[in-house]
């Protein structure tokens, strides 16, 4: 590769979206000025090629995208407004070009203008082998609104604010299909959902200015485990009502228990899981409407602590140990 | 390795030193309050196996500690003091046990725990081949203090905080040797810098106290390429003098090509080089006597458009292109 100095030029913003970038790429770090009645959020996420993503199907641009995605989704799944990104990246020496390193950069850099996330920083480095990508994300959030795991308590609904499985159930009709990474971006929601996930700020930032008490999370490691996580945050138990999650008819031709792989214990979807007391769940299901977006009870929160039952005629069945993850 | 989430837990801190930390490890993102006659200084650094550090000259504590010391450098270059930090490891599935792994965690705990900074956040994930470590560094300075590589005027001279070439020839040193990582700590203060690089956060401090107009780099891509990126951003030409650079009686047994291919071309030393007025670097120099840091000028800030000359034996050289990078 050409070298690295002339090259992150051609990839530093010539202008940011925030006042508050003092300054960006090219000092030894960034300086971000803070606005007083704002806390800050970090979170950091990283892609292992082979490991969370294959060449063969995920368009270079995609691959970008769904890292600073798994990021933004972090911010969004706490309320908040994500601001600044600094990106990582261990270029393999052997087997990847200059161009489309650049075309990553590309799909990160098209997400972040959506959002009007500014890149302020990172590092780039060469590897022997694997392709490495991590993204570091700063948001922000009017304080004391963060919508933390610990939230719920017993009686309140369980909510989501889209499906879930549809990432990787995009995965498995890719390659039953034998599709290579490009040719298929609009031939199915589901691909869509495993190439190019979109983080769900708006519907974060929706639960957070309602100013109710909320537990949240993203799906990212798996409905099921997130809800897991949720449940033993608060100290109570979760029960998923299976008829309740809105299942795709492609889904719904497969045996049960493979749309529940998909649906409970598939991973890197981006939808939000949450919960709230019942009465404010109407309140909230018509501002999601309002705004054009969704939002369903899937189930509900009892006493307990920490466990997560899926309800399906009338059997109620504990949800598998842990979901998606990669280590 | 065992089961990520139970690892994590035991990495994770059970008590910050920062009580701005609202949120740690344990939920989407980490969520800071902000002190609000300070600015927030963010920086990430990733380190490669084989291409950053070899097994063989690293002891696995020293691994997390330089990985740490490249990014509270970065903060210490800004002038500002470390106060969070997050990890992003890539573990190979083959080779590396989880104790080794968190043998690495020690190594960045211990440098932490030094500088009270606080683990926040990070993800932990699988990799084919080569072990892949990334740190970001959340740092803050009061507003308006930060020191830029911009800042250097005709006229300035240029001083360094402590000795380059220290970590190159202690890697050679080990190299020539044949010795192993762990064999040689005490051995010599060049496998030392090699190993357990120290951040120069207390001279950064000082600097930034000072309020002096102060141009600031750390020399981790090699004391002359510093030295030009100081001189590009500020349009101006910097000399160096070869015969003020302190030089090790070890390293002065060797040709001078040689030494200087340490001194001015290597890299991965942590020490700061900057730029002052005259009159003020006399101040300076008496406080960092006061401090028991050392502070030695090195060179001259002249009229120029960014380049770095090195001046020996009455003759002016220019400095060879860039400096010591990875990518």
């Amino acid at each position: 590769m050409a070298d690295e100095f002339e090259w992150i030029k051609s990839i530093a913003p010539v202008k940011h979206f925030n006042d508050n970038v003092q300054v960006g790429i090219g000092d030894d770090a960034a300086i971000i000025s803070n606005d007083s009645n704002r806390e800050t959020i970090v979170t950091v996420d990283t892609m292992v090629e082979d490991i969370h993503f294959k060449r063969r199907t995920m368009p270079l641009q995609a691959i970008g995208h769904k890292a600073l995605t798994a990021n933004l989704s972090d911010i969004a799944a706490m309320g908040g407004m994500p601001r600044y990104y600094l990106v990582s990246i261990a270029v393999p020496k052997q087997g990847w070009s200059q161009q489309e390193i650049t075309d990553i950069y590309g799909g990160l850099h098209a997400l972040a203008e959506k959002w009007h996330v500014d890149l302020i920083g990172g590092d780039t480095v060469s590897t022997s082998q694997k392709l490495v990508l991590t993204v570091t994300v700063i948001g922000t959030i009017e304080s004391g609104r963060r919508l933390l795991r610990a939230n719920a308590k017993e009686g309140d609904v369980v909510f989501m604010t889209g499906p879930a499985g549809m990432a990787a159930y995009g995965l498995a009709e890719l390659l039953d299909k034998g599709l290579k990474a490009n040719e298929n971006t609009t031939i199915s929601p589901f691909i869509r959902a495993h190439q190019y996930p979109e983080p769900q700020i708006e519907a974060g930032r929706l639960l957070a200015e309602s100013k109710m008490r909320i537990a949240l999370n993203d799906i990212s490691d798996g409905l099921a485990h997130e809800a897991k996580e949720i449940a033993e945050a608060s100290g109570v138990n979760i029960t998923i009502d299976w008829d309740k999650l809105s299942l795709s008819k492609q889904m719904a031709k497969y045996a049960l228990e493979k749309q529940m792989d998909w649906v409970l214990y598939g991973g890197e979807d981006f939808h939000l899981i949450g919960t709230v007391s019942k009465e404010n769940s109407v309140q909230l299901a018509n501002t999601f409407k309002t705004n054009g977006l969704s939002f369903h009870v899937i189930g509900d929160v009892v006493k307990g602590e920490g466990r997560v039952y899926i309800h399906h005629n009338g059997k109620k069945e504990p949800a598998k140990k842990a979901g998606y993850h990669h280590f």
